[in-house]
Order: structure tokens, then sequence, then C-alpha cells
């Protein structure tokens, strides 16, 4: 890919103003800023303009003249990602913002479709007002969109449960590469009839076409709903407390770990407690299709288990508001470290969920000797195995190796046949890494699907697998 | 890809039997024989010979012998299949039979890796022996082997709780066209590196490589278990009711409808009786993680049903025995009117849900259109959208336009937005109807990803996507 001529780029700026009108192609720098910065503060990227199409015909349409004209795009939804994969670094930048109506709802046939533009919440309500549950919940469904969620196959709280975002998408309309759209927003639980091409645009990162719509699996709305917390002496624990009320009560939706770093920084945040004060805190959260019996089946189980020793406390929230401290000690954990001055790095590991103690130990230990006196904090999805992982300097001055211990731990994580990244993708920070934890007929299987679907490498070039020609990641600096 | 000459084919064997020894590379006509032959009678295929690989290493060998010489290969497992993919027609056969240890059980991980040609029923026992449980249920889980039910991506009762054979795949192993092995047998809920292409392994129906191993979802053993079964005056009730016993129960494992055609024909073998006459029965089974309360609470569902008009009668089996007997009507459908001597034809559709009774009555109304006074079979898996819809001619003399039934019972799934292979997939019955049926950008994206892994067309060059040179199916006809 070489960089396209002005004259080039404002031709074809010409043409799609001429069919998406004035609201459709962005030039304002006042307007695009809000687009271009990394919402950690993690760099800014630029385009030469932002097309926002309204429709999947329109849609097809940019990507066609882009095609035609050789010129490549960064696809955004909402500016949610944690692996820098929606910052344009002089591509075409084309949101999906304004592709945002709920097509249809299927309420006997549990389904909905939406556009790629939704916003989790905004899909959330829809299916309560329909007395049905879209379960995929994370910290940021206030702005991410659907179809972000589907490129990088979103997790979230209720994996355990209900699965990845890969497991909760029934059929997808996309546009390729080429601007052909792919009809297949199937409502079906079965469909054999060849290669499950929904799967490569899941998790795709936009890198074979740009996701449009969705239908999405609903469920029936559970009446019975409990929280509790269970302080624990260690994360051999909560394994064996995790195994104990998953298959006595068969309704664990969510079980989260926090170790007693997390929630130091946590509870320094106003308004934010703790139940216990442990080395570790399991949050766990029940669901049943009946209100009838679920709270004493968890008080029994919980009983139970601190008798057996897989607990020292717990405690099951009485009241609504209870509830929603509890969640929000776990959903402040990343604020409250982040709030902590002095360097760290994050990671998003998964390893079997057998093997979290033996990983959590040998990672503090490693971090130990890189970093004397580095914080460790230790949070996440139990359950799927995949612990959000950060060290933080002893202070501002404290040698921190970042890099070297980024990549201590993805080498721990592969040595326990875990992931580098469980749920947030490869982008543009992780990309660099990926070469030396995938297995090597996986990647070059992966540069023959996109070579084979995106031949110019047009779509989000630098994301996942970079484009040789792609421009660097100038912006835009690795956590 | 032109037929490989005598000279060709001996070399290649020589190789094969110099590493696999005599018992990796069969000829004897006795012994190829229940290979080539399409179990229900459907025709007979021929091969050079057979290789019998017994590790992943020696497939590797096999497949990269054949990929240098370049001799086409079509795989098989158990040779259950039922659109007749693993009948070779010419083609080297290549058999994963001898590749069948189980590797490795992670039980607080709840996984399980197998090889591809381990039996279905093999899988479910080494599960039980560690208290746990292996969900995937058919009728040929005898036969079946994982490889097989992995590359046909096999559905079976239990799809409505814990899903298809894809979803319950956590990584795969396997053998591409070039002879080079995909690593990807990781135990883990959450891998977000990259295209998940274990997604176009799984359902590939072995067009892009061969299955040689897989890691797989394990759940805690339900210890409540009912079976009930209910008569229906309707379709529409069926469909009411399976949306309330699943909302009310949180607990429904299998919804399987049977109209009084399909069961008047299994009743009529020895041993199987139904519990009520009816238009419909819906045969319903129950699981919960807790034995307490579940036959109450599905005892108190349906009697509510019955109440509230959404069945006319129910019954609970009140023993193992019971439980058996009703698993044995529904079980004996398929041999019930296969063993009817008239001309037939089959069916694998699906639609949404939602639309069961209107896809039925409209499909009995261009039957007896079609072929006055023929007999229509319906059962199948209610909560999924697939129903096994058979037409049986009226009599041996009567007018029976197969193909026209055929034609029009698949164009009617498609105005429902259905599909014509819910879960038998497409293989070589079902290859020339594809065409018809598949979105035209699906269609050309399938091709594509075929041409870049296996761009010789030698992996099951008869199935799916027909390569341009592969051999006439001439020994094995449509059904």
């Amino acid at each position: 890919m070489s960089q396209a001529s002005d004259s080039t780029l404002a031709t074809l700026r010409g043409t799609l103003r001429a069919r998406l009108g004035d609201k459709g192609v962005v030039t304002a720098p006042d307007d695009l800023a809000p687009h271009l910065r990394e919402w950690r503060g993690r760099g800014v990227g630029h385009t030469p303009f932002m097309a926002l199409p309204e429709t999947t015909q329109d849609l097809a349409f940019v990507v066609a003249q882009c095609a035609a004209a050789g010129v490549p795009m960064t696809t955004q939804g909402g500016n949610t990602g944690l692996v820098g994969g929606q910052i344009p670094q002089g591509e075409v930048l084309v949101s999906l913002k304004r592709l945002n109506r709920i097509r249809a709802v299927d309420v006997a046939g549990d389904a909905i479709t939406v556009e790629a533009g939704v916003v989790l919440t905004t899909l959330h309500e829809a299916a309560a007002a329909h007395d049905r549950h879209f379960p995929l919940s994370l910290a940021s469904q206030g702005s991410a969109t659907i179809g972000g969620l589907i490129s990088t196959n979103a997790g979230g709280v209720h994996v355990l449960r209900y699965g990845m975002m890969r497991d909760l998408v029934l059929g997808i309309e996309a546009v390729l590469p080429d601007g052909a759209v792919l009809h297949g927003l199937k409502a079906l639980r079965k469909d054999n009839t060849g290669y499950d091409l929904k799967h490569l645009l899941i998790g795709g990162e936009g890198t074979l076409g740009v996701v449009t719509a969705a239908t999405l699996r609903l469920f029936p709305r559970p009446r019975g709903h409990v929280v509790a917390m269970a302080a624990l002496d260690s994360a051999e624990q909560a394994i064996d407390l995790l195994q104990t009320v998953r298959a006595e009560t068969g309704a664990l939706a969510a079980f989260e770990i926090m170790n007693s770093v997390s929630v130091a920084f946590a509870t320094a945040l106003p308004g934010v407690r703790a139940p216990f004060t442990a080395p570790w805190l399991a949050l766990m959260e029940f669901e049943s299709a009946s209100e009838t019996g679920l709270r004493d089946l968890v008080e029994t189980t919980l009983g139970a288990a601190i008798a057996a020793g897989l607990a020292t406390d717990a405690v099951v929230a009485q009241s609504v508001q209870a509830a929603q401290d509890f969640w929000k000690l776990r959903e402040s954990i990343p604020a409250g470290h982040r709030a902590v001055g002095a360097p760290q790095t994050s990671h998003d590991t998964s390893t079997p969920v057998s093997a979290i103690p033996a990983f959590l130990k040998a990672a503090d230990a490693l971090v130990e000797r890189l970093s004397p006196g580095a914080r460790c904090v230790a949070f996440g999805h139990a359950g799927d195995g995949n612990i959000h992982y950060t060290a933080i300097a002893a202070s501002a001055e404290a040698p921190f190796p970042a890099a070297a211990i980024s990549a201590a731990i993805h080498d721990l994580a592969a040595s326990f046949g875990g992931s580098i990244s469980a749920e947030h993708g490869i982008g543009v920070f992780r990309r660099d890494e990926l070469p030396r934890f995938k297995d090597p007929a996986a990647l070059a299987m992966m540069r023959a699907v996109k070579q084979a679907i995106d031949p110019r490498g047009l779509m989000n070039p630098r994301a996942m697998l970079a484009h040789a020609a792609a421009p660097q990641d100038m912006g835009v600096s690795a956590p």
C-alpha cells in the first residue's frame, strides 16, 4: 500500500460526500478529535477524513470506492478497544456510529437483529423491553458498539455461563473488502451449509471486512438472581470454590476474583467498600429461571464450602444495593490501579482454569525478580482462566523494565498452554508479539486467509497481521 | 486433478507401507468393503488403497506424500455420515480409526483431549469415569468418531442446552493440505489471538485439512434428570409449550417433537410403544445440578401448561425404564419409516423456531399437491428449528416426483430464512444444490478460502465445493 495522493483523496472525499451528504463525511478537526484519541491517552491518530454511512448500502459504496482508489480504511465503533486497532494512522476512518437501528426482534425465536453501531446498553434495554436477556456485559457497555464487540469477540463477566460474543451471534451481515455485501443474517440455531464464515469476521478485528449487522441470541430473563462475596486465603481455594459452587448450584453466572492489592487500590476510591479483608475475594453471581429456592441453595452451598475449608467467610447480598456495592468494588479495580502514580504494565492472559494458582505464583515471583518491591494487581474472570495481571512499580523512581516484565508474563502464560490475549485481541499493541507465540502453521493459515479475502491489504492494514506497506503506528504506543 | 497413474499410486503405496507397516496400508477387497459402502445402501465407492495412520506424525506423512504425488484423498471416521462425503470415488481413503487415544483429561479444568478416531460412546464413558458429562448425543454414537463429528459439526438431541459440536470444541490439532501440523490443542475458554481457525475445520467436511485430535469441553454431571412426554394438538402448541417449559424450569435439555405419522411407523416396530395417541407428541428432557425439586418443578410446570391449553395431556416418566421407553420411541422413528416399502425423500431443513408451524403446514400442502395421498413424517429438534421431514409415497405405484418434492421443500425452508442442511452437512448429496441457496458473496468467500488453503483441491475433492477436475460420484446416488 503506497500512501494515496492528495488528489486521489480529494476525489474520493467528493465522491463519498455526494452520496453520504455533509453529515456522512467529516473533516473538521474538532469533530474528528474524539475519534482519533486512544481513550486511555495512549496516543493520537490522524486521518484524511471520517466516513459515517447510515446504511449497509452506503457502507458498501464507501468500501467499494476506497477499494477502487486503493485507499486503506480503519473501522471504528465506540472507540473503547484496548489494543489500539480503532485509531487510524493515515487511513480513511470509517465510523459505524450512524448505522444504529434495531432491525427486528423475534421474541418467540429468541433472536434480535441489530446494526453495528448499536450501543450495548441499548441492546440490553431492547431485550428487556421484550422480557428477554442479552447476557454480554462489560465495563464499557455504555459506549461499546455491537460491531466492535463482534469484531473483537468481546468477553466480559458472564462468559462462564453464556460464552463470548462469538457464542451469541447467530448470523452476520458484512461488507467484504471488494464492497460486496455478505448476507448472512439468519436466525438459525443450526446451519451446516459450508464453512461457517461468520467465525472469520467475529474476532477478525475488521481485517477481513466490516460487520454491518448481526442477529444475536436472546435468553429468557432469569427470575432468580443472587450475588455473594467470599473471603479466601489463596487462589487455590478460589478454584476449588469455583468448581464446588458451579457443580452444586448449576446456577453460577459469574465468578470474579480480586487479590488484596487490587482491592486496596479500588477501596481508595470514594464510595468503594469491601466486605472483608482477605488475601483474595471472590464475587459470585447466580441466576435461575425461578426465584424460588435460589437464595437458600446459595447460602447452603456457601455454608458447606466454608465448613469444607474452601473459603474463610462469605456473605450473600441481602439487598439490590448490597449486590451493586459488590459489583462496584469489582468494576472499580481498573480505575483504582490506573490512578496509582507509578509505572505499570497490564496483561490480558488466559491459562487453563486449573493452572491459575501456579501461574499467579510464578508471575509474582518473576515480577519481584525484575522489579523488587513492585505491587501486583490480579483480578478477573477466574471461571474462564482469564486473569488481568498488572505489575506496578514500587515507586515512580524504582527500576521497572516494563517490556521485559510483559515479555516474561507472556512467556509464562504460554508455558501453561495459555494465551497472550484472552479477550482484548491483538490490534496494534500486541501485533508484534503475535509471531512469537502463535503456532507457525496457524500464522501461515491466517496470512493465507487474509491474502485470499483482502489481497491488497486495505482493511485495518495495521491490525493483527500488519500489511507490508502499512504506515507506522507513530501516534499510538504500546501499553 | 488428473487421475493418478498406476505407477504413481504403486510408488505412493510402497512409500506409505514402508512407514505405516502392513496394517497401515490396506488393499484387500474384503477389508476395504465395509469402508466403501454407504451405510444405508446408497452406493458403493472405490479406492486404490486405504491408509490407516496411528499417529498425527504418520498422518502428516501420508498427506505430505499424497500432496507430493498430486494424489487426492477422502477422509473417513466411523462411516456414519448422511451426505456421502466419506465414500471415496478413486481417491486414496484415509481412515482415522487407528488414531484413537484419549490423550489427557483435565478434571479441574473440565476438558478432555482425544484423537479423531475415538468413538463418541467411548468419550462418554471416559467423561463419566471422571464424574463429568460430555453432552453431544446422537443415534450413531456407537460408531461415529470425534473427527467426523467435528468435521461435520454434528448436532443431535442436546443442542438446545449445549450447542452443536462446534460449541464443545476448545482446541484442534489438524494436518493441513501441505502436510503441516496445525497445533491448536489449547484448553482455553478465551483466546483472542487472531482468526479462530478451528471454526474453518469444524464443519469443513475435511476439505481444508484432516482433524487429528481435539480438546473438548466437559461439564459437571447433572444430578437431576427427568424425562416427560406431552400430547399435543398442533405444532403451534409445541412451540408455545417449548417456550414455557424452557423459561419456567431453566432446565430443558431436549425438546423433540413427533407427528402421528412418524409415531405410527415407529410403533409398528417390535417393542416400541407410545403413551398417547395424538396429532403430535413432545419428548422433553430436563437436567439440573441438584436432584432436589426438579421432578416437582417439571410436574407443576406441565400441569400449569395443560391448564393453560399448551398441551392436552402429559406424563412424567416415573422410572428409568419409562424414560428409556420414551427415548426408544423417538430413536425408532428413522428405522420405522425407512422400513416402509414405498418411495420416500428425506430432508434436514431448519427454520427459525417460531416458523416451524407455518413451515410444516406449507410442506404438507406442497407434498399433497405433488404426490396426492403421500404420508408426511415430521420429527426432530423443535428447540433448534430443525425438523426432519420425509415424504413417503401413498404406495409403491403412486406418482412420486422425489427430486421435485425435495427442491420444493428446500425452497420452502429458504423462504422462511432457513437452511437446506441443518446438521448433516453438504457432502456429495447436497453439493449441487448449494449454489442455488447460498448467498453469492458467501459462496465466493468459501471458494477463496478453499483455494487459499488447498489450492490443488486434494482434500475431499468431491465434498461441499467440488473441485473442477474431481471424478464423478458414479457409485453414490443422492437420497
